[in-house]
């Protein structure tokens, strides 16, 4: 049993009948709407309604360095993570023009990475702090935490110990539900997140393994384009990051300290305390995943706010997607992040429950219903 | 050798290369777009430039009624049609809320619905006249047309003959091309068709069959919702209707006149006019497809400016998209029509727009290439 902060209660069934009821009256033949009338139906789950709105959607971006990057299991190197922030900032990069084109808000949170940004307008400065000396848990103690640490923020290497410790974990978890508190009072609704963390397709591809059944293999991918050397030199890296968690198992919150990034850990406390707030969850792609993995694994009701926004190119996501019972909305081949997943799904999300409300009857139209 | 008015050139290929350049140095690992690139791609060579605008799009819906509907091929009563008509009127269809919701213009037409709707607001009456007496053609004469044509408007029944004249289906199409024309004028640059008429699928799946390889079988569908019955019922008159065409062949514009609606005619004129005036198309579900099969037979390098939106329920589209060589963007299990599938998908034709425009490039924004 996890700590109550963390439970999840499930979206309400006691509608069901009307909405379906509601969905079927719509001019339109039973069930031609197809997935959209599935996504209705759940969006008035998650808010008891048989009217509900979407209020201000939002994405937030998780940014975190992983301390396992300079090892080599990305084709980038790490500063791209900084660098990126920093576009995200200017306003350039992918999930910037898709937000601003679809009417989505947009929030940029450094929740670890290893570059020091200063207080700047428009990033959230939730950077996980060190260690703290009383930690305990799964992690190793400060001192050897302290030996690992290489940058001014990020995780340590799960090469060689735990990412991060228990304590990091949940002041990360803690923070990234306290980021989606705050929107929710300002009325948001439908939130979406997306990350940026160089390294972090390989920390997704861990948490991904020992939460699931699936073999490490089939896990692992390309990321933004390894080549085939790169490619088996993630999997030999990987193995040995698994070889070497020698107390290894399967419970959530000790596989998120030991093979998460912080954005992860940050992204899966916001999805759960999203889920609390009745708001629905937009996922993104394998990484997201990851963190709605954990998520589920943690509060399995986590799943009824959960929108699967899309099915990424990634190796690995399609078997994550499945071990989750998830059916994304689109597959366009994206391996990108960011939340950029999340962001073009966002309208057909919008249009699910514009039909839902706006739609007429076939008695309010005077249609004829099937012979 | 068609007529010149249906020619259709294909898109510049000349800016590929620098496309291309443009959109491999966005700030993202090379084809982490996915889907989007090719579209962006797509978008730039219809345009013939580096930073295409897709400005007023807009979706006409075509409706037209069909004298084999009476023979039993459709779930619904044909007076479903006008009916559906009104609803559109009123905005309270799916295509009006995601036309809505989509920022999309929306323009109802009246094809040849077997209904006298009067003038009315709204709508546009492009009702195609009963055939005149000196047509010829592929078409029986005009006794023989006016004998077999049972209502207000629509096409006769294919069960007996051709469903239009050669005069007729000339008359739709080139009705088809001024509305797009009127649109291209207005500033429109990419527009949608959708359409509405009980017992279309069933004209589409013979127009599908005639111009393809493939059987009759794997072309027909359940529509709207008929039982296993009904489906059995479609696929026996259909058979019945190939049987009743002695000269069969697959000319296009004969295979039109034959099998087609209406609407259907006006549609396949529409597209072709749409890419004449470099308009970016697209192209809903099955019954859309058929028209777009149409205009890619007569001309070949219409495909250049269209963009398959959705994989619709319907058995056949999928056979249909793959004759094609088309990859729609979506699949949602729609089986609606109306140009919902175009409506919701536009949110990603605009997104592959706005990336290649808006989104930074490594160099200008400063962020590390691959190692």
């Amino acid at each position: 049993m996890h700590s109550p902060a963390l439970a999840v209660a499930p979206a309400t069934r006691e509608l069901d009948a009307a909405l379906r009821h509601k969905i079927d009256q719509k001019t339109k033949p039973l069930g031609a709407l197809g997935r959209l009338e599935a996504l209705a139906l759940q969006i008035g789950r998650v808010q008891g309604t048989l009217t509900p709105t979407l209020t201000k959607p939002h994405i937030v971006v998780l940014a975190g360095d992983h301390g396992a990057a300079k090892a080599g299991i990305s084709a980038y190197p790490q500063e791209v993570t900084w660098q990126m922030v920093e576009n995200f900032l200017a306003g350039g990069a992918a999930i910037n023009v898709f937000a601003r084109t679809n009417g989505i808000g947009l929030t940029i949170v450094d929740a670890g990475v290893a570059h020091d940004f200063g207080v700047r307008e428009g990033l959230v400065d939730a950077k996980v702090p060190p260690a703290a000396s009383n930690q305990s848990g799964c992690a190793s103690d400060e001192a050897d935490y302290r030996r690992r640490v290489v940058s001014r923020g990020g995780t340590a290497s799960y090469l060689e110990g735990a990412a991060m410790t228990a304590a990091q974990r949940d002041t990360a978890m803690a923070k990234g539900a306290g980021i989606v508190r705050k929107l929710a009072a300002d009325g948001c609704t439908a939130i979406g997140f997306g990350e940026m963390g160089i390294g972090n397709t390989a920390s997704a591809s861990l948490i991904t393994h020992c939460l699931t059944e699936l073999p490490l293999a089939a896990c692992i991918g390309r990321g933004t384009g390894l080549d085939d050397a790169g490619l088996v030199r993630k999997q030999a890296l990987l193995e040995q990051a698994l070889a070497a968690w020698p107390g290894r198992n399967d419970r959530p919150l000790d596989v998120l300290a030991r093979y998460g990034g912080f954005e992860i850990a940050m992204m899966a406390g916001a999805m759960l305390a999203a889920a609390q707030a009745k708001m629905l969850v937009l996922v993104d792609g394998f990484i997201c995943g990851a963190a709605a993995l954990v998520a589920a694994r943690i509060a399995p009701d986590f799943l009824d706010y959960a929108v699967f926004c899309h099915a990424s190119a990634e190796a690995g996501h399609r078997a994550q997607l499945a071990a989750l019972d998830a059916s994304p909305l689109v597959s366009l081949d994206l391996r990108l992040g960011e939340g950029t997943g999340a962001a073009l799904a966002w309208p057909l999300v919008r249009a699910a429950c514009a039909f839902l409300n706006e739609m007429a009857s076939f008695e309010s139209a005077g249609v004829s219903e099937k012979i």
